[in-house]
């Protein structure tokens, strides 16, 4: 299999398919400018099966140019390409991605499996791109000619995008996130009816730790940065919410941090990349946004809203922000890094790409 | 009419009876030991009615022994008694409670209307009874035989009850409360279907004004303690969450703050009251709890659940709350007020209620 | 102002524009190929409003090119139009539509008010057409150069689109039709929260009454046939469910009725319509669908989803329709009405409607 | 273990506690006037933990009476009872109930692997509590001592209530049903909640077979009757809908229908049991009624509760009925069962018991 498409694009694969990620992935791949969709890979139960069939939780909902493809097996020989998409739950990935990165492909991975190694890059290209040269470290510890580059959990994606612009003019201290989080974000089946249906569920395995964590990676937070997190399953299809305190080094003027993020653009890297809008942070003046209902898709679902922006008593500046979980949280977040890294090999990449395959 | 009921119960008015905390007041008073429901009374345009006819929101709910009683007016003329319960909304009551302050009535309200006077008590039974002494200047100053006692906005009463025992022994300093409020909170019809299936409002016209200045006065917070608040109404029918994190003077080991929230029985004052569990706070180590669906009715709803209890590296400590708004938050809380009332008023005083009204 | 926009489209005005219905419509109208908006009205309350300060219930979800527009009277002297869509509710319509009639326009009414008038055509495009000969009759009686066309109640229009092929083709002698209607059925603030968050309510007034009526007209069904209806309003925010059981004068293999469906194109009046899909009905295979949340959107809201066809042992013939109620229920209709009234005049419907404005 | 309890009550057993009909079976046996739950057995898996600590769903809501015993095997040597109480599911009640009845238990079972047996009673107590009879041609077949007596699906449960006054005295004919079914008729975990959240779905897996043909068993509805069912899962927790048209042998008048339901009490067998309420069905003459939210609980989830009762164009009556699926068509329904047998044993019934295990 040639690694361009007779266009020209650079052909990528698809790790973990059926599920809600990897059909948001996949979609996301249809018509892209700079990709086209070689191998669909599934776990070893779908493989062979049409992705139409064994895609989960709204399978029917796949356009039929995806869903009358057959899964292969997640298996560099069934499945390389130079650029890899991964959206494998952890124990999966722990185990694939390594052979992918072996075998030569860059893995763009939604997992959370390396997700905090210190030579894996944790990125989200308007805030950190410059972090993928941690792959040089990856590439020679591991004798790999790939490598693998992880996109943050969902929360830490929408949160730390909204938190880079005031962390990067006037220096995060302390940090408070309570978020009320969507039903998508467990995948599906995910959450039982019976939990979220006029109920909240105040916890969700794991997941204060990541966004704790993947925030102080993500925005290299100094060591004494203080963050907390209280997590909440809330009965909204899809779509994260986050209510934020926050304390900076210096003091803000309501109004700068209100620019701040309203005209922040991001990394020069990040500019222009298919994936990302112009302005990745909207800013609701309304007293009653950002909702899910009304603002779950800004920018295709790329742009993180916030909104109640004002000053807080205890720490200092305080806001809500939402974002879309499957999408600037997951899919869009890996395709966009997809972006990133194929922008980053510089010119004549996609000749260097299709001359050296690993494979 | 008497005072008293043929069995010696205190005969007690109920004012805003259609609403949905009228109607759990008067539901709370069915059988009470203590009082007996006199008039129930209602806006002129249910005057006439029948309860059941008129109550919004789930009339028929409604025991038919309340159902087929008839709606008065809400005036002293009609529906004077010794201790009148108030479930009016906050322009009604402006109106209305004084007039029956003067009458010589105990109002116990439920209405924001005049929590923040000064000179009126926002009590919580276990919290602050002495606070009830306020009733002298009120009357001295306003020439009232009777006088008003204020119960607190729901989340203060749940919040506030959850805090009591931490602030007694370590004292606040500051405080930072995100909310997930259920609909029954903003009354019937209140909130659009639209807005909460699958949607999450980041925003209560003024609730978060009322959190943090209630929560001062009724806990007697000092001056400097920071207090902050973020609001926001989810798909729940009944029941308000509030995720807290705090700082005290003193450091709080978190073995103490769990024995000291578990023991906590409150004020003596409060003890035994018919309203009343003995434990007025559960402390759940579930990793999951507290949720509106398994904890909304834990001490026939005058229980608060705390849950997730443990340090935060921000404030110090933090911890999830469960109340139910309409029973701790609004009608039980203010049976409870009328209880307080009565018992302080040392012995006999039944006889000296039955003999002295002023109407 | 003149009738035509620059580009040569025909200039319609927009009635009771700060619905959900008037939203949906204003937003179809953009970018039409045939229409320009003119004047946006709304009632009395509204006038001189932004229209995104006015609309309710989402209001920025309006496209800035709308929200920064004026909102004007419903009355000839502002709004004329030589074509006039119509959200208004009953009671307005009632009194305001007439007038534009009067003053020459075409209203195109989403509302109940004239629905039921024997000289009112109740226009599916692609079920009755030819009932728009009825205006030769209204115009006559009114002495009108305008006239008044209405589309139907949404459970109507969706059920009708449904079942008229199959009784066009074997006769309809009697049905039973089950609905699961949506909050946004009820327009906003509508339904309240409490009503619908975990609770279905077997009763929207009025509407039963609507729906079989309607459908008698619609279809032109014989006075002998047996229509039943019971509705539920459920909590889903939009797209409205029909269960159907119906009997036909002959007997009707299964495959036949699929197939009827399925190739059913409409009448040719209506065919190519810019409003209108090429199949309005589609029908799926799988056990489980339609579902609101996977096929609310199907044909841009115009197309119907049919599922569960199957041999029905007490009627003969069942099926579970599903159609977007905003889309295909009102707004859409109302556009594709307004295509269809324009179609019908015939070549140099242009010249026409510019040379001759009653006003 | 004896097989009855100090206080002289009968000893049953309990298999399949861990699911939601298994814990609200055990709920209604704490303080059974007859009965003393003994052993309380579940799956393997299961086996030697508390019961608080593997239920599913809802664990914490169990009463610590119930909350700290240990769980057995479903075994006759560890589990056996006089009566056995099963809540298993289908495949696993196939392999055990047998070997319960084999024992000389009575299992009186929920689920449906054995309700269409023509040998096996399907009970409604007050609807044919005759056809315990089959339990000696059962007996006789099998060689068994014991027994097997089911009670129906949730769905067949409620809406047969409803119609077995009315087939006793006009004779059904035909019978169309369509229902809404709340999330835990799927028990825990259940149905996924984005399956649920703001969506129906028209599918339940055998659920419609389930329904006509359980109904025309429990009814004895003669051959030629015809009956159809279309089933929907809908956003309710608990309380299962039916919306339901029929057509009978005879012309009914509606009041009669009212009357008829309304002062219905069901076979003299039942009457007294004290599970059953002394009218199992509840008319509503409210025309939004019934909801899940007002009507759930009616007579402890044991009575049904009929509304929009009426005349219908196309089969002649309809109404909707509303049920507890838990209670009236799961635990509460295994529980009047157990009741009925015993009673069905005439004078003297504990002694035999008693005296006659065949462990």
């Amino acid at each position: 299999m040639p690694h361009w498409s007779p266009e020209g694009r650079i052909r990528v694969s698809l790790l973990g398919a059926t599920g809600l990620v990897g059909q948001e992935i996949a979609r996301r791949l249809l018509d892209h400018p700079w990709f086209e969709l070689g191998a669909i890979a599934a776990s070893a139960g779908s493989t062979g099966l049409r992705y139409g069939e064994a895609a989960r939780g709204g399978a029917d909902g796949l356009p039929s140019a995806l869903a009358d493809r057959r899964l292969v097996r997640c298996d560099p020989d069934e499945a390389w390409a130079p650029i890899v998409l991964s959206a494998l739950d952890t124990a999966a990935a722990r185990e694939i991605e390594p052979q992918f990165a072996e075998a030569g492909a860059l893995v763009i991975s939604n997992a959370s499996a390396f997700r905090m190694e210190p030579d894996v890059p944790l990125i989200v290209p308007e805030v950190n791109p410059e972090d993928l040269s941690l792959l040089a470290t990856q590439r020679a510890t591991h004798g790999w000619s790939g490598g693998i580059v992880c996109n943050p959990n969902c929360v830490a994606a929408i949160v730390g995008l909204a938190l880079a612009p005031l962390h990067q003019r006037w220096g995060l201290r302390a940090l408070s996130v309570t978020t009320l989080q969507s039903a998508s974000g467990a995948g599906y089946p995910g959450v039982s009816a019976l939990d979220l249906l006029g109920n909240v569920v105040p916890h969700i395995e794991g997941e204060e730790e990541k966004i704790t964590a993947e925030l102080e990676k993500l925005l290299r937070l100094p060591d004494q940065t203080r963050i907390g997190a209280q997590v909440h399953r809330v009965p909204v299809p899809s779509g994260h919410m986050a209510s934020v305190i926050l304390e900076c080094a210096e003091k803000i003027r309501l109004e700068e941090a209100e620019e701040c993020l309203r005209n922040w653009t991001g990394a020069p890297e990040a500019r222009g990349l298919p994936a990302l809008p112009q302005h990745p942070i909207f800013v609701s003046c309304a007293s009653d946004r950002p909702q899910p209902r009304l603002d779950l898709w800004a920018g295709d679902g790329m742009t993180v809203t916030v909104g109640r922006l004002r000053r807080d008593p205890v720490l200092g500046l305080r806001f809500v922000v939402l974002g879309h979980n499957l999408v600037r949280g997951a899919a869009g977040a890996a395709v966009a890094n997809a972006e990133l890294v194929v922008r980053g090999q510089g010119p004549g990449v996609r000749e260097r790409l299709s001359l050296t395959p690993a494979h």
